[in-house]
């Protein structure tokens, strides 16, 4: 893509032309070098969304919930995007199948955009994808970005690094909660909900996760509505996303997650972490790419590959000589040149 | 850890001693640093056990079938490692109570060794552990190393990267079949099986995949077992694990694929590529801890993170920049040192 074309597209997707952030997610998603260039053009304009995950087991509704919000914020008039991420789908199956249902009810709405992001074949390239996808989302205006994927640290994006708000589904009746409470799981959602309230159990499950540590009622957190408070206790609530009940309040809940997160320190901290973690995962992506582009080619990296393909050294040492000989590479380019010029020439 | 110390512990593993491999798992689990050396000390140890994956979607029955694996195995004197890799499970209750029931099966045989790996927390080192825990129970001097994993590159571990033979779990009556094999599932396994194979639709199924491209019966294979040929034709069979009805005639085509990778070049590049990509995964993470390490001391990395947590760079340009220096301070070195001189001193 030349200059021009890009800027054309990066204006497109800025627009918020459907066509242009549906092409430049699917070539985040198979991490194509234009996609790289445009990002750089939409980081700029991004920082203005609202990104809420929405997480739990498989058989918690979280779809559903995800519709129900959807609807929500489309009545305040909020614009939405939505990432469909399940790795343990089989056959991306949730992904195809699942999301045209889904699509369709909000398919002549321009102001709601949902896309599925499928793993098949790209390990490790998850986090990329929907980091990149968020970003799109974010620069071409959505104000809402809901995330909906299955498990807690399960899978390769964890989103308690990724999303502002972190709504944790759980169902009444889910087997042993107190595996489910030691494992941690409990600690990830900054807001947590019974959803299928109308199934047996769901009462009792909201009062014990309503004494655990730092939790509280939703209710009292709507009474009072003061979101100036030094720390965040985590809601619980009920809703049956299905039949739409108790889904405005979660919604008017994650609303005043964001504004907590405004007041204090929060949302700039976490906009941090996430670009530090966003960084990370690049750097040791294109190491990788670097090594396996160079090793043809170069005999002192092609040395090492020859040796771990013979058997003769193991991939554990490799890793550390190689680490070695970059450190030490590093610290003699320092040596020669100072880090500071080359900062500034490289800006 | 001592040296002296580290090498008995090393002894106890190779001996197979129980509470040594799996103190050891748990050391590569949460990267400890002990384990590194002890695995350096294990790799020349392994290169004997058959590494196998037993994959498909949830509900496919693969625990099923990998016990009954287990047993057929065990009735031909082999000694055998189970792996359960299962991200999708809620709460890492399938790792926790689901392996309790089968492992009391198997609790009185000192020939099998049954290990969960959780992922909870542990974002981009699923790989490195199974590859690890491979390791272990192939230096231990396990003859069958069964892993279990849901999905087919739905994960972050591509069972395909590491297994010498794939077998693909199905069942009867799974939804759309047309959207399977769009999305390449069938071409991944080595040996594809339709479980539950007394519900309706097995035949149908089993006719279906039989009809597929590069696919014949199980009972062609079983009938000429002759491994001598060009190129292995996936067999498709029937099983019913909760009965054991087709598992043996499982396990021996398994080894037939054994035998056939054996004879021909195909297990010899199955390990070469394993290595390089296990060698390219620790190469990518520790890449990642290094700069985690040292930015906070080192002016040039601190600069850029300084940058990007001010939200001034991308991180995409953040992570091109890192990749020029680093690439440029390598091909200093080069100009300073030679490269051969370098690998040979650090062996």
């Amino acid at each position: 893509m030349e200059r021009t074309s890009l800027m054309d597209f990066v204006e497109e997707i800025l627009a918020g032309k459907v066509f242009a952030i549906s092409k430049m997610i699917s070539l985040v998603e198979r991490r194509d070098p234009k996609a790289f260039n445009a990002m750089k053009q939409l980081y700029g304009k991004c920082g203005r969304a609202h990104i809420i995950g929405v997480t739990g087991p498989p058989g918690a509704g979280k779809s559903c919930l995800v519709a129900a919000l959807v609807r929500q914020f489309r009545k305040k008039g909020l614009s939405v995007g939505v990432l469909a991420v399940d790795p343990s789908s089989p056959f991306t199956g949730g992904a195809v199948l699942g999301d045209r249902a889904r699509m369709e009810e909000f398919s002549s709405d321009p102001e709601v955009f949902i896309r599925s992001l499928a793993t098949r074949g790209s390990v490790g390239g998850l986090s990329e994808a929907v980091n990149g996808a968020v970003d799109i989302f974010d620069a071409a205006g959505k104000d809402i970005i809901l995330i909906e994927t299955v498990g807690v640290g399960q899978n390769e994006i964890d989103i308690v690094n990724l999303a502002h708000t972190v709504v944790l589904a759980l169902v009444p009746g889910y087997g042993d909660w107190l595996q489910a409470m030691k494992a941690g799981i409990m600690e990830v959602g900054d807001i947590l909900v019974v959803n299928k309230a109308d199934q047996p159990g769901a009462g009792s499950l909201l009062n014990e996760l309503c004494l655990m540590p730092g939790k509280t009622m939703a209710r009292d957190i709507l009474d009072n509505a003061d979101v100036r408070m030094e720390t965040w206790r985590v809601p619980v609530g009920l809703t049956t996303a299905i039949k739409g009940e108790g889904t405005a309040d979660l919604a008017s809940i994650i609303s005043m997650h964001f504004q907590f997160l405004k007041i204090g320190n929060g949302l700039s901290e976490k906009n941090r972490e996430r670009r530090i973690n966003q960084f990370l995962d690049l750097l040791s992506k294109r190491m990788r790419e670097e090594f396996v582009r160079h090793y043809q080619t170069d005999p002192a990296l092609r040395g090492w590959i020859e040796k771990i393909k013979n058997l003769k050294l193991d991939p554990y040492q490799a890793s550390e000589q190689v680490i070695d000989f970059i450190v030490e590479a590093r610290e003699g380019k320092i040596r020669n040149k100072r880090p500071t010029n080359k900062k500034e020439n490289n800006q």
